[in-house]
């Protein structure tokens, strides 16, 4: 049984009519039409992407048992601005030049200024508005968050753990920093940074602050949810994440081929990698990780050698392994059958996709 | 008349008092040793600072009738935290290598990449290192205004004017960022450059939240204290701070000599110079204004232009007619001769420093 394709697209129907709704607001009063670009470029980019993190979100308050109230449509779909906004200042840290197959934010403000013919430097241009844009969002998230309308007892109840997303989300992103500065990884780090990166941000604490949003005390059964659920979801979530940024079809993913490579990216599947490959191998693989100017056949040696090492396989076996046993620790949540079922079909869905 | 010396020591020993025990909090929750580098960063930098944004909080809060309550300085002291987030991302956006002496944010980073001899581009990670520092300063900020104590009914009625400082800021630093990139500036968009990037949440803004904080209603006579007094002190701290970028002592400003000419600001000290001085002078300005090489010579020629063209004078002028005009509105305002005392002191403080 699978929750009915009509529920997933009115999921997704009201997340958007929430974010028209906010961003149109903020247009209200935003600053003259100097800033329209900004708004331009929080639209466009929050037209794209997949919702997880909302749907988790909305799962999560269904499963504590929460009514028909739409006003937690908008709590959800807050937590898409700040993904927008993690989104729009990786790109930026990783000089990434393509997000969802379009500009990445800091490359369509450097067109724009390359575009007008202005002064300076259209590359210090796009940065500058890269970072203020990214800032925006984060500061919309909380606003539209917080005035989602619904019951100030249950967002009073989630926000501890709503602040403590965010202040953990950063450091998760400096951990990553970190993971690439200190060159060499074990199996312990990547997952730590796996965790702390984005699969607590993205799978375990939307489901938390919907379920909180809910219940509002957090019983224990809601705690243990979250951590034999929600953090499995969200680790293979991310091993997901970087298999497919290997290996995945840059049609699909909207992303050039093997952009982990070139950016040096230091995750399971590396580290998996450089620990069974063949010395010979191994020091390929250190050589080229990190190169800015990795062409297709460096791309294609390093998938090989990837492969060859048994790594891609190892990480395909984790992620089954973390997602079965997040579906039997869902199995046990005393829940209702719907909520059960769309959170089983939504794990499936966040760490077997292709994009 | 001023307000002691006691008074202002007072505040700022609450002001500091409250940032070390939410650092101290953020700390316990933070996730590890690792980001021990972000912490400590954060409270280097917030142990600097004037802390006048907190004074006009505090200030507006007395005003408006507000009582003795301690929560209070840890509302009026998040607002260094927003102040402490725009300076990291303004120095990593300018590209500025100093503040207030120290390292700037992103320049730290860096430094550590290089003395641990980490893989990678120092520089790319100091950038990096800087935008998640400034985003955890700027998610701060909101979460202590949130939990500084104060009822709840008082912070739903300060709620849109706090919302609405951060979206303006954010705003404000993208009109600058314009500014810059068109090269030619107006008196008229030197000013709302001026008003928007720093005036309002500088002044305005903090006055605005203590009153509301105090009165919940806002009554007609805030508003006008706020435009009348608040705005104009805004400007004329902006206008003192292009004269500071210009002609500032190192030793007190912390900042290079003539780093504003450097960067390329369009101040209104330059829009005034462009308009005023001969020719031949001005196309020294144009030709000399952002070049990232400029040294002591072109900072001592531009200087000259500057003062000669009389748009020094001009400037001064300015800030002493916004501060008059500011001091005259103070008088009309129904509050307590304490908050006209210490307003008075402030707006002086905040327009005729040299750091």
């Amino acid at each position: 049984m699978t929750v009915s394709g009509a529920a997933r697209g009115m999921l997704r129907t009201e997340v958007d009519r929430s974010l028209k709704t906010f961003l149109d607001h903020q247009r209200a009063v935003g600053g003259g039409p100097d800033v329209v670009p900004l708004f331009d470029a929080a639209e466009d980019f929050l037209a794209g992407g997949k919702r997880l993190r909302p749907a988790f979100c909305y799962w999560g308050w269904k499963a504590g048992g929460g009514g028909d109230d739409p006003a937690v449509f908008t709590a959800a779909a807050s937590l898409e601005l700040l993904q927008a906004s993690a989104l729009v200042h990786d790109d930026l840290m990783d000089n990434s030049d393509l997000r969802r197959g379009m500009p990445a934010a800091h490359r369509r403000f450097q067109a724009l200024h390359e575009k007008e013919g202005w002064n300076g430097s259209a590359e210090q241009f796009g940065a500058g508005a890269a970072v203020l844009l990214g800032n925006l969002l984060l500061l919309w998230s909380s606003e539209m968050w917080r005035t989602c309308g619904l019951p100030a007892e249950a967002l009073a109840a989630a926000q501890p753990a709503h602040d403590h997303m965010r202040t953990e989300l950063m450091c998760g992103q400096y951990l990553d920093l970190l993971e690439q500065a200190h060159g060499e990884n074990t199996f312990e780090s990547a997952l730590r940074v796996a965790l702390y990166k984005s699969g607590r941000y993205s799978v375990e604490r939307p489901l938390r602050l919907g379920l909180t949003l809910a219940t509002r005390g957090a019983p224990p059964w809601t705690d243990a949810l979250c951590s034999d659920y929600g953090t499995g979801v969200g680790i293979a979530f991310q091993l997901r994440d970087d298999v497919l940024g290997v290996f995945g079809d840059p049609s699909q993913t909207g992303k050039p081929a093997g952009d982990d490579l070139r950016e040096g990216k230091r995750t399971m599947l590396i580290a998996r990698t450089l620990a069974a490959a063949p010395p010979e191998a191994a020091a390929v693989v250190r050589r080229l990780l990190g190169d800015p100017a990795l062409g297709a056949e460096g791309v294609a040696t390093l998938r090989t050698i990837i492969q060859e090492s048994g790594a891609l396989a190892a990480c395909e076996e984790m992620i089954k392994q973390y997602l079965h046993d997040a579906l039997e620790a869902l199995e046990r949540a005393p829940i209702t059958t719907e909520a059960r079922t769309a959170l089983a079909d939504l794990a499936v869905a966040a760490t077997t996709r292709d994009t």
